[in-house]
Order: C-alpha cells, then sequence, then structure tokens
C-alpha cells in the first residue's frame, strides 16, 4: 500500500505525461516490491517556479538565465 | 502539537466540509492523545484529479468509467 | 481515496491509541466526504522530541519547563 | 542535500519575500549543517484559509475575529 | 529539479531494492519529462506497520489476517 | 501559522544543530512575513543515507565514493 509524492515545477505538465508518472511508478513498485497496485497511490504536485528555489535561486530566476 | 494533512482530490469540498474534517480530527487528537487544540494544525490539500493516480490509473479516468 | 498524515511527537503513543486514530480519521472522511474507507490512507508519523520546534523552543526543552 | 517545504497560507506572499525564504533558509543549512546549497531544495506551498485549521477554526474564520 | 517521496510500510526493504526504486524513479523523471538527474532527488520512507491504517484497518492486523 | 518541514541526511546532527536550524527558521518567518512564533512549527526529519537518492545514486555510495 504505497503512497508516492512527486513534486515538479509547474511547467506545462500535460494529462499524458502525468499518466506516463504515475503508470511507471505504480509498475516500479509492483516489480520492485511487489506491492497491490490496487492500493498503490501517486500524487502529483506542480509548484510554481516562484516557489521552488535551488542553490538559492528561484527556479524563476534559473529559467531566464538559460 | 499534532500537525495532520489532509489530501482529496479536488471535486467540489465545500467550505463546510472544510470546517468539519478540520474540527473533527482536531477533537479527535484532542481525545485520543489529550493534546492541546491550539497548537493543533490541520491543513487540506486538494489534488486535481489528473494528479492523483490509483491501481494505474488517473482518478480523472475512473471517474469518466463509473 | 483520501491520504491523511498525522505528525505527533514521540512520547509513548501505543497501539491502541494509533488504531483510535486510523479509525476516528477514516470514519470523518466517509461521514463528511463520502469517501470509501478501502481506499482511505492514515499515516502516523512519530517525530523525536529534539525534532520538532514550537514558538522557537525544541519540545524536549518545553516539557522540562513544565 | 537537505529539502525543505515551507507552508504559509495564502495572504499575499510577494516574489520577494519568496526570494527572501528561500536564500535565508538555504542559508542557514550550510550555517548550521555545511550543507552544500547546490543540491539544497526549498518549496513553498501556498495553503487556502479555508484550508487551514488551528484550534478547531478555519484561518478564514480567524481573520475575521481580528 | 524534481523531489520524490515514496512511503512504504517498514517490512524488510533491502538495500538493493531502495536503490532499484531511486534509479528507476530518476529514470521516468528523465524519461518523462527530461529533468536532469543530478537535482533529482528520492526520499524513502519506511512507516511502521502499526502506523499504517487502510479500511480502518492497522496493517499489523491485516498482514494477520492473511 | 506556518509549517516548516526539513528533511536532512542522518549524518550525526546534534541536538545543538537541531535548536539553531528551529530558531533561525522560525526567525526568518517572522522577519520576512511577520508570522507569530507561537504557531510557528518546525518538523525536522532524518533520513538513511539509504533511503536518500541523487542522480540515481543512494547517498550512502556518494558518501563512500568521496
Amino acid at each position: 500500500m504505497p503512497y508516492v509524492n512527486i513534486k515538479v515545477t509547474n511547467e506545462g505538465v500535460t494529462a499524458e505525461q502525468k499518466k506516463q508518472l504515475i503508470q511507471g511508478t505504480t509498475q516500479l513498485l509492483v516489480k520492485v516490491l511487489d506491492k497491490n497496485p490496487k492500493t498503490t497511490f501517486v500524487v502529483i504536485d506542480e509548484v510554481e517556479t516562484d516557489n521552488w528555489g535551488i542553490g538559492f535561486d528561484q527556479v524563476t530566476e534559473l529559467r531566464k538565465a538559460t
């Protein structure tokens, strides 16, 4: 009965990509730990780039700098 | 000083229902563990149905199938 | 399919008390939001009192002061 | 490689304030634990006042009462 | 710069299995969202079976019933 | 009423360092957002190095490689 929380920046993740993340994560838990997929939850959080910092910088700023 | 995080799908939870979740959870922690309600936090996250997976499927798809 | 995470300090919570927290929380989600208990998860984290701070102080210190 | 999650109520936090939270938290982890800022993440969640409870009450109600 | 948190029950997950979860999750984020693995974190939490509830029951009880 | 969760690897963080993290984080929220320290929680999680992955690798392996 695993619970997986995936946090990524909110930069245009499509419904199809979310589906692939959910399926891939669930498949991994079935394969590695023999978990029951029926009670495997995957929750995706999309975080605004202003709200995510790495190395002192907001991702918003890092994207501009690239 | 408990902290409780409730994650549910974003499907029309009303302000009144949120109030009931907050009061019920806080009351439970007072009753079972004799915690001080003044320092009991309850935070509710509403998650888009595209972002929640169970048994390989997005909740969006599960709702359509019902 | 709710997911609830309860964080409390690690101060002798018994298995029976954990059971009551799990049952009470699940019952609340069934009553307030008509959720399916079969896919309602409750996860309890017990946090060392050195690792929990409130109002600048570690709970360890607050317990001594009482 | 620390990960820090800051949850605050959604009451007009500016991009500049978020930047200060990210920089201050990262600086603290560098100073206290000598962590590498390049792999220090800070994620800020802004929570609606209806969704945050303290002492049985929604923050929305507490703000009105003030 | 994704952050993934995997919560499973504490029932003998080996270091090798943890490695597979970390590698599989990171690979998934690279493949689906083209994320940089160098800033992809995976954190695994192992939760005592007394502390995990599903369908009103502690996992400890569910395991005995099987 | 902020809630802050700090996750670091479990590599000998002392009670004094935890105190500094709690005080520094709380001070930051008071300074930047004018929050009330009495209802500011800081919770520190110490994660085993086997359970933390970055760039496909467990931190345990990264430490050996250094």
